[in-house]
């Protein structure tokens, strides 16, 4: 059996690539990408340092990238690629946005939106975790080694 | 006793003015300012349609826009007046804000942040509810009566 060309480690890998160009940029290393019929039409990086905006999470900035090129306000034709977890914040806005598909890597025990105990993500949206969690978790450790 | 001067009710009717203006573009209602030290920093109403954009609540862009003005990343010596009760998304920003004092008008009684058994602001953020919640309903009222 062939396996699916685009499937979700692939498009994780992009989003990934989002998140160690945040990671050089000495911003926590998280990074997005939004897929219309397997094509990528955004990608974002957390950028809350450079733009000194806290609201500049990849999610945030993703979304409104996105919804830009598809010019919809709704991405109910889309997924969201993330390597995090997102936080409540984030969670809210793909309420808004109507989210068909999540994909996030590694989870948030911190700040993840898992952490409410009701629903957050719009009704419709289907969520997939763990995809490329371990390679996620290990760029925030290092991340968070250098820090200190 | 001299009433102070500018208090609750003074930078909520500043906030209103905003809403007033979402209302002219037909724009669902809703309006912030931020003050610190007496003074507004940043003011900002809903801009959803006119930017196409999920993410453009009131809350969000005047977030940015008082981050920018006083040059730090948190609000954690302002307030901010908002016509209406925050949704989990700009509850979640103010939350990564660390906000001082959160005033709100009219409760959100299907989308508000309060809705969460958990809480979604930083434990430091003062609430205080109810400030012209009347004239703030009323508005949304009369943009949801001209809409059908």
């Amino acid at each position: 059996m062939k396996e699916e060309l685009f499937n979700d480690e692939y498009f994780m890998k992009q989003a990934f690539v989002e998140a160690q160009k945040a990671f050089d940029k000495e911003e926590i290393p998280v990074g997005a990408v939004v897929v219309a019929n397997n094509t990528i039409v955004a990608r974002a990086h957390n950028l809350t340092e450079t733009l000194n905006d806290v609201t500049a999470h990849a999610e945030m900035q993703v979304i409104t990238a996105a919804t830009n090129t598809i010019g919809s306000k709704y991405l109910n034709e889309c997924t969201m690629f993330i390597t995090l977890e997102p936080c409540v914040m984030c969670a809210g806005a793909l309420f808004w946005a109507q989210l068909r598909k999540l994909v996030y890597g590694a989870s948030d025990l911190k700040r993840g939106y898992t952490k409410c105990p009701i629903p957050l993500l719009h009704p419709k949206t289907k969520v997939i975790t763990g995809i490329m969690a371990h390679e996620s978790e290990l760029l925030l450790q290092d991340f968070f080694r250098k820090k200190r």
